[in-house]
């Protein structure tokens, strides 16, 4: 005896892959399928349309599949509700819960679909009922007791983002592996372009950091886009900070000094003089107003009223005052900051760039940084559907693109 | 006005992504489509047919669709023979000439499919007619005057393999990108299986061999597989050869004892004094005879009879005799054995491997091992559907390998 | 004008590098020396004395080398008592204050030399005058307002360790740049030796996990060297916890079997649901007392009473209750471990062996494994004068590890 | 019973670590040493002197401590004639031939100390008596018989080049390991001064390129440092020159424009076709002359007349025509190149690097630029003193390069 159910695919499902995908789902999980319907696109503006019954030997093979079609954009021809059961306590899901992906989700509520808010991975959805009746993203530690949470498979729609075409526009411009085989100036040039763009647009670029960024010596140039409105918020860790202002006090950062190359003999202690001193002051904000720091990024965003959030981590020395030493309150806060980026750059930092990741749905823009190929292909491996990655040096790579971002439009564009 | 054509597609279209590429394609490309016909296969086991209609605005357009389309496996509806042309002399190819995937492929030859023999990439195909019409491939090196080489796009059929489902037996064990993060000891025992099934069956397992396996310590495990008959042919450089001998005479690999760790002192100097022994003795075979080696790779290669290809570079200390320091004499040599092989191991090479890629079609099984994960990407960008990279330390990887093969089998098994 | 001071050097000062890097340091910096004494030590045991003049321009000169002088084992020849000052508040140092390096250190108070306790990188030194006068190192965020801190470079006595000679046991193995052609299997031979020797000795080991180790199926062999008694303490992130319960829970690691290295679909949340499940259990202690969890590195700590520390990180789902998710709190537990620890593992993390390696002395014993050279560089740039680093595949490195360590001794062994 | 011999040693013999190294290996090595004398330079511009008897059990182990430690620049007391013998036959040198350093290198013959021409790794030297008695390096397959081939440890001086202090001009700025976390910027400005210092100064610098160079979209750039005199040379293989001509004749490298980014469909045969109108045209020469090629690297070099070897391997397609496909062949063309040039330039191509590398001696600048640090640690552990390597893009670092090099000087500078 077999069990079968119905899905339906719409939308470009041949050429995005949506189609091949199902189909590979299905017979890996050890299931068969029969299509039912289906209206081919009979040219490329028009969108097709496939129904398929899909089969299998018992119940639990079949909810995995069905399972991994939803996530893949194949849905259930005649939904039902989704099952609502309530936390039974604070930080525990009920049983079967069901996890998100990070792509558009609706949840169907009393014959309703409702957009379930800030899609995000590896959450629980949590249905309000009410007036409105509203569906939110919950991480595990955000779940209380008594909230209502969607379990099984049943009244859920995903809609992964169609890939983009090579031709359509800036983000058009990488498909395929990570390699440092490609075109430098030219691939700066079209993240430059995307920026540009974004920004004109109002939207919002979020600038994930690391401290590689200061040793080797573009402070400055992020610094002017900072400044210029081409990078709104900063996500770093307490290191970035701390060289950065190091930069200012000592001219050098980890002991070298970024423009003559000299390593200051005693310098490697700067950065624990600059913490002291920055404690001293009474915070960040504080040395810059008091004229301890002069320049830099962490000043530009202070006299600039760009938001930062610093998370501490374990490898920190200090911290400097105002680091959210605890990871679950900084990711919280890192949250905030992914849920307005319109764009985000990750430079140089698979920590703080992985946190930022975690909270991004799947259709933000996200360019990633990094001299290691195996970061960028890690962080691209985390399912935005407009992520491009680069393997070049961070030293280079942000001088070149500020050039590029603030070369014709003058430093005082943006917002 | 605008010109077009027909063209089918045929077989597990959808799964095995060819239908998705065939759409890209036209679109990237600026042309357009109609379905004219779409048989969906209806289950798991049928085939699916299409036949569409591409359109575009000139004749260069439609040609270069249809020539990116015949690569990915669409064909045309209606095939005329493939166009023909003398080569005007020696390494010169006539203008507009095809040059070759590294699928399986067909040219029409007087209303004739006629196979083409050892498909290999960026190549001329050659028609010989005659009583039996033959196709072959042909280095540009290897052209001759008066060759009727096959050039436009007219007759010719790719037949890309599909990709294998995961479950369908050792090669599907590696899907998508190039991680060290994978299962270790299980890939390796998965690799092992497939060697072991590839000999049972009669095949040809060639092992490309880097100095790097010698220095990491793995001499004595692959000596044993080729002993064993599970390697049945090499293909190595020069730097390979010494360093095995020199492991034999002076108990060192570059200088330092692969055992003891200790840096021979002088040692440093053994690899060119192992070249002098070895040109003093004769050659390799002499030395072996002789005596004077009595251990290692290249030792069991003369002793059981395993052919083995030694291709000189421009980095090599003297070279051993033996060498073949002709860049194209070694082609052809390496070209023989790729030609054979059933399945290849790329061992810590990027230079050799490459080479050898080069030569082989798209149907022979590879594995790729490095530990430098942008080396394995590269390898596996070249095309073989039967490919799986690992990104681990040869040094390890040879030693638990070869106890998985031999563990069982008794060291007296393959041939 | 120029100012002067007599520095001394003793020991093996000629083969263990100290007074090259004395004579560099003082040309480097702008001073010059007069050699005021040299005795060497004319056969291999005896030691070396030498007594320089240092001179420079001016004191701000002179003190910068006195400084770096220090640090690399050359003292005043005339010591005066150290300078101490009061810490003005909370996490706030005297202008001025002396950071530590980690190597063994005295500093001078009341004439008498004092050793400072748990030597560690970038801290104050605090004076506890009294009975038993004592001097510790603090970290920044532990200075206490009106803790009694070293300021200045005067009587502070640094003895940064000879590096060990070639011959000298198994940490004499690895010198020199970091390769991965270095001869893999005799390598962890040598660990595997160190290991038991430290054990055998009633010295205490500490790994360093992260989460690859489990991803690449060398959790069984690690939780082996844990139940014998190999390793003594784990230190590691949620991630590292998570991953090895999963594997309990649903035979996978990230969502792929590391046995069949099957994809399971929807296997990617079930790092998510493992969580969910601890939590539900009240914590990884009563998950293993419930019999929710059986095996495993978390399985065996709790069973076999190995202190395990999980600090936290921005990037964590959940996370597992008993992670220590505020970063300075983390610290000091890992201070804590680090301090006990005579023998470190650090195996396929950067960030918590960063973390680690910032609270050890130079002394402690330290291996770094991991696939990525880059990784190994910089935890090796850290200053042990004991570590050694492999680049390999931790998912082979530890199954060989563990059959070299237990082999012989059999599961009982270890305490 | 035991043997010792005397050694001498002098010049900044502490604080170039030549003391050091001296000590170290006579220990190491199973010797003992007493210091008959030792005179100290008693400040820094003073050299020193030292005289030890080194002693030993036996004369094997005496003449291998003697060997390491001639190579390490102490020489003995009261030197012999260097011992000759002559090669028996072709490619064969007599046993206990002297294997060459790439250092600075006297041989004695008749009392007198003649220098060895043209120092290089792994050679044999010869010597060729007469009216002016000679003394030169032949690699292993340059030997004749007959050749008077130097033997044994006596009669032989190595003079390892001193450390460049770090305030010593342009090749002072990068000391220690290789790191991609340092300022790029300021150290492509000091490697851009290096080479203007050493064309104003009338000397060669010669580039040594990968066809990674072309891809990533550096060849304009490359190109107008050939043709304003700062680059003298290339040494380069056939890739790189395909790559270079086709994006003269198709716009693209390996198929992809490097200034749009687009994949040109089809364009992956590009190279191809590169070849294939290069062979048609007789060449390259004859393909810049008759206006096929009227841009790019190749163009700069053939119209401005700088000389460049295209060396062949096993994995070039076609090759060019003058593409030298004999290993040993063209060793001697880039030998030939190496003892002209006054600086080298290694840009991403470890093979061609180490060719190169391996033909120079050690006081030859040396700047190494790869994306991967296992490249340029491998480089760098060639035993130049004067090399210098980065952890960068080159797709990033030729454009800047050629800006700071060019920027001021304009475009008619260098020769």
């Amino acid at each position: 005896m077999t069990v079968a159910r119905e899905v339906e695919l719409e939308g470009h499902i041949i050429d995005s892959g949506t189609m091949e995908t199902a189909f590979s789902i299905i017979m890996d999980m050890g299931g068969e399928f029969d299509v039912e319907t289906f209206d081919i696109g009979r040219s490329k503006t028009e969108t097709s349309y496939a129904r398929l019954t899909v089969t299998a030997d018992d119940e639990a093979t079949l909810d995995a599949i069905l399972h991994e079609l939803h996530q893949n954009g194949a849905n259930p021809a005649d939904p039902d509700d989704a099952e609502l059961a309530p936390a039974p306590r604070d930080q525990v899901v009920p049983p079967g819960f069901y996890s998100t992906t990070n792509h558009p989700t609706d949840v169907r509520v009393d014959g309703e679909w409702i957009p379930v808010e800030d899609p995000e991975m590896d959450c629980a959805v949590v249905v309000e009922r009410g007036a409105g009746t509203r569906a939110r993203t919950a991480v595990l530690n955000a779940v209380e007791a008594g909230d209502m949470v969607v379990t099984g498979e049943a009244g859920i729609r995903v809609d992964p983002p169609e890939r983009p075409r090579e031709s359509e526009g800036a983000f058009g411009f990488m498909q395929g592996g990570v390699s440092s085989e490609r075109p430098s100036e030219s691939t700066i040039e079209q993240v430059a372009d995307a920026i540009v763009e974004t920004t004109r647009e109002g939207g919002d670029v979020l600038a994930v950091c690391g401290p590689a960024l200061i040793h080797s010596g573009a402070r400055e140039d992020l610094a002017r886009l900072v400044r210029a409105g081409y990078v709104d918020a900063i996500s770093a860790g307490n290191g970035f900070a701390v060289h950065d202002i190091e930069r200012d006090l000592y001219g050098t950062s980890l002991g070298v000094n970024t423009e003559t190359l000299d390593h200051a003999r005693k310098g490697h202690k700067h950065h624990i003089y600059t913490i002291s001193e920055v404690i001293r002051a009474g915070g960040i904000e504080a040395a810059v107003e008091d004229g301890l720091v002069e320049s830099g990024v962490m000043y530009e965003c202070v006299v600039n009223d760009r938001p930062y959030v610093l998370a501490g981590s374990i490898r920190d020395d200090g911290p400097l005052p105002g680091t959210i030493t605890d990871a679950v309150e900084a990711q919280n806060a890192i949250r905030e900051q992914a849920h307005e980026a319109d764009m985000v750059l990750m430079l140089s930092t698979l920590l703080h760039s992985v946190a930022v990741g975690n909270c991004l749905p799947s259709t933000t823009r996200v360019v990633c940084v990094d001299i290691n190929p195996a970061t960028v292909t890690q962080l691209l491996d985390r399912g935005s559907a407009q992520a491009v990655g680069m393997v070049t040096d961070i030293g280079t790579f942000v001088p070149i693109l500020a050039e590029k971002v603030l070369g014709g439009a003058g430093a005082d564009s943006g917002h």
